[in-house]
């Protein structure tokens, strides 16, 4: 066996203990709020048949999940006249039955209806698991990387839409992020088309108006008169693009205005019922109305959510919304869901960014004990036992080794407390306490560590 | 789009929330233990390139990779003469460059290696990560499934290997399963062939002891015969064979009788060292010397560690022992290491044999509040931010249906307390509360029902 140079897969990642310490903070502190509100875990398999996927993610989709070639003789059952080059894409899916997960909604999806004779509804439940995609790489887009999923499906209250607000204002009020929650509803962008006698064109009209913070509003009226809407329509739609204020002021002026729409009257009303829920819940993070929101537009049917990080140019680390059909497609119609997707990778950049990541964060062991070997390690090695059982992370240097070497792996492991039981402490029983981050060397008696690691 | 009846692939396995929270408990607790004692984790991609995996499993390891058909055009590059039927072992070598990871071992040592610039040595690792095999699923083998890898490498010190110990010890007393951990090394039973002058017949000699419970010493020195033991070899042996007693007394026997082989007396000074730090540290399961433990013996080159159910005929539930050239192959020969692996799926099996699931794992939620609507529903949201807001996983359910439906939500989700705020209790400041194991209610003030969720 010859020598290689390891390396690992294009856009793939390891994570080195520093960065899963961070990283399981996150996800720690998303999986607890997600529990705080009675949602449950699922996991799914990484490998999904090829049929449960395609289809699903539309054609440039498709292109990008990555198959699994069958195992065992993976030619069996294919003619030589189909084993041209020209055919690859038949082959593909003759040799290949299998594919590595692209989202977790689909799997979702697969899993409600597989077992929905199992599962009570209402059902919440989050996810919180890679995802594979052929994607190029680029910065900060990888070819695997985590998603965390949480939906309520088989319920149409508000309070399911509130809650999710809620989620996002305790996942970022715990992790030191401030955020703001911009909200919007299908309902309302389905009024503003019918007002203006467009129904037809509400994704252009939601994509040029959010272009209004950079392009101002004259740009904003020749775009859509450029896409196709007459001047009349985009008279009629004025009053939205120049819609200020409060979101009681917001509301207020859309109420008159859709007054007469089908959906427009239902949504800012589920608007109205969304906010005055969180506010009972007691929501800390701001909450926007905004029009121009429309993520996953043909995919959402009522509310539309979606967070930015307040004090960073970054795009969105958590979005979502209401739909109707998730669950059709494998063959049960008409099972209503709501639910967000925090997205790890970008918090983890935003904390970064903020420098929010503290010490706390580096290492899960707290205290490390000096090894000078025969009785001094024996001795370590019973007190390191002792701090272990009142739930202190402990270790002792395992080799008898320079006390340079010994300081310097307490350091790069960013441990905060190092103890020292030399010939002279262990035979008056006392030791010495170093605190990493000062440099401070106390000596005490043994008993007193424990008070001394608790209290700082 | 058509109707699909949904399904996984054959050898997978979704897991609903009770075999998660299960799972959960299981996992939280092998990660607690492994950071009580220092270790940090890492996490691996699940794909990794084909040339890092194939070779390092034998010839049906590399038959039992999943891999991963090369993204865009995949035939790019083979020529039409290449496009066979009978060419396909080549073939997939050309159509797939990355495999699904097989094991934690060798991406670790992928790891270590790719990264050896960045890594203070020793480093103390732990990794939980699923792995797949593309072996034929049977009961209690899966396509799937999560290894639980610690390891410590760049250490030769023996209170490794006593600290391992003591992490099975304390990973299978939280847990609740009486085990007990055996303990051997290699260099007894080098020392062994060493005396029987049979060095090349490790293998044959550990294997056939292996069956000294089953079939009993006559057969045993039958099958050593068979196996290609002189006479002399055998009448040697005898005392291995018989070897009983407690741990002192077989080591004593055994620093006899390998006192004039090389590596003999190493290994029982290895043990005696391991058992007594293992002894100051507290170890409370049993430890056995057993001669005729030899898991993967062309891998280890020290201790050999195995933990068994007590209670529970299973194989075994963890196991692993020192090895001295794990990074060779990538390039970074002469580095020791030493860990274990904890197996979940087994784990789970016990427990769910031993009945040692309890309610507690069942739920992460703590409460569910009765939606009746109306000023009712709005009291009840209020009450439960408050709960969650010191700590209590709490749930409103979403709509106002039928009583009926809403306890048997909480029923079949194992919640274990449901707080009831109707007219009557929301005029009076008060609520009923149901302990739904029981089910016993109790009306009182509003402001008593954490004192009884949190005393009972």
């Amino acid at each position: 066996m010859s020598t290689q140079k390891p390396s690992i897969p294009k856009g793939t990642r390891d994570f080195s203990p520093i960065e899963m310490n961070r990283r399981n903070f996150i996800f720690n502190t998303i999986r607890s709020v997600f529990e705080q509100f009675g949602y449950q875990p699922i996991e799914t398999p990484a490998m999904e048949n090829l049929n449960t996927l395609l289809g699903k993610y539309g054609e440039e989709g498709d292109k990008l999940l990555f198959k699994v070639l069958n195992s065992g003789d993976f030619l069996s059952g294919i003619t030589e006249s189909e084993l041209t080059r020209d055919n690859a894409a038949a082959l593909s899916s003759k040799i290949s039955e299998k594919g590595l997960r692209y989202d977790l909604t689909v799997p979702f999806a697969r899993y409600v209806v597989q077992h929905r004779n199992d599962i009570t509804f209402p059902f919440k439940r989050y996810q919180i698991q890679p995802v594979w995609r052929a994607d190029r790489p680029q910065k900060g887009r990888y070819r695997e990387f985590y998603q965390c999923d949480v939906d309520v499906i088989g319920s149409d209250a508000l309070i399911n839409e509130a809650e999710l607000l809620l989620i996002a204002d305790q996942v970022f009020g715990k992790l030191g992020i401030d955020v703001i929650i911009k909200l919007n509803n299908r309902k309302i962008l389905s009024g503003i088309a019918e007002l203006i006698g467009h129904a037809d064109k509400i994704t252009d009209i939601t994509v040029t108006i959010d272009k209004l913070d950079k392009i101002g509003p004259k740009k904003v009226n020749e775009e859509l008169a450029e896409r196709g809407l007459g001047a009349e329509a985009i008279a009629r739609i004025q009053p939205v693009i120049n819609l200020q204020g409060s979101n009681d002021e917001k509301l207020s002026t859309l109420s008159e205005l859709l007054r007469d729409t089908t959906d427009g009257p239902k949504g800012v009303a589920e608007i109205i019922e969304i906010l005055s829920l969180a506010k009972i819940m007691n929501i800390s993070s701001t909450v926007e109305l905004d029009l121009t929101l429309a993520r996953g537009l043909n995919y959402y049917t009522g509310a539309i959510i979606e967070v930015k990080a307040a004090d960073v140019a970054m795009g969105s680390v958590c979005g979502g919304g209401r739909y109707d059909n998730l669950t059709g497609i494998f063959g049960l119609p008409g099972v209503s869901g709501v639910g967000i997707s925090f997205g790890a990778d970008r918090i983890y950049d935003v904390l970064n960014e903020l420098n929010l990541f503290t010490t706390a964060t580096a290492s899960t062991t707290r205290v490390m004990f000096v090894n000078f070997g025969g009785q001094e390690e024996k001795l370590s090695i019973e007190m390191a036992s002792k701090l272990r059982a009142i739930g202190i992370n402990t270790e002792v240097y395992p080799d008898n080794t320079k006390l340079k070497k010994q300081f310097s792996y307490a350091d790069s492991n960013r441990i905060p407390w190092v103890v020292i039981i030399g010939e002279q402490e262990r035979i008056e029983y006392r030791c010495i306490l170093k605190n990493m981050a000062t440099g401070q060397q106390d000596s005490m008696p043994m008993g007193e560590i424990i008070n001394h690691i608790i209290k700082v």
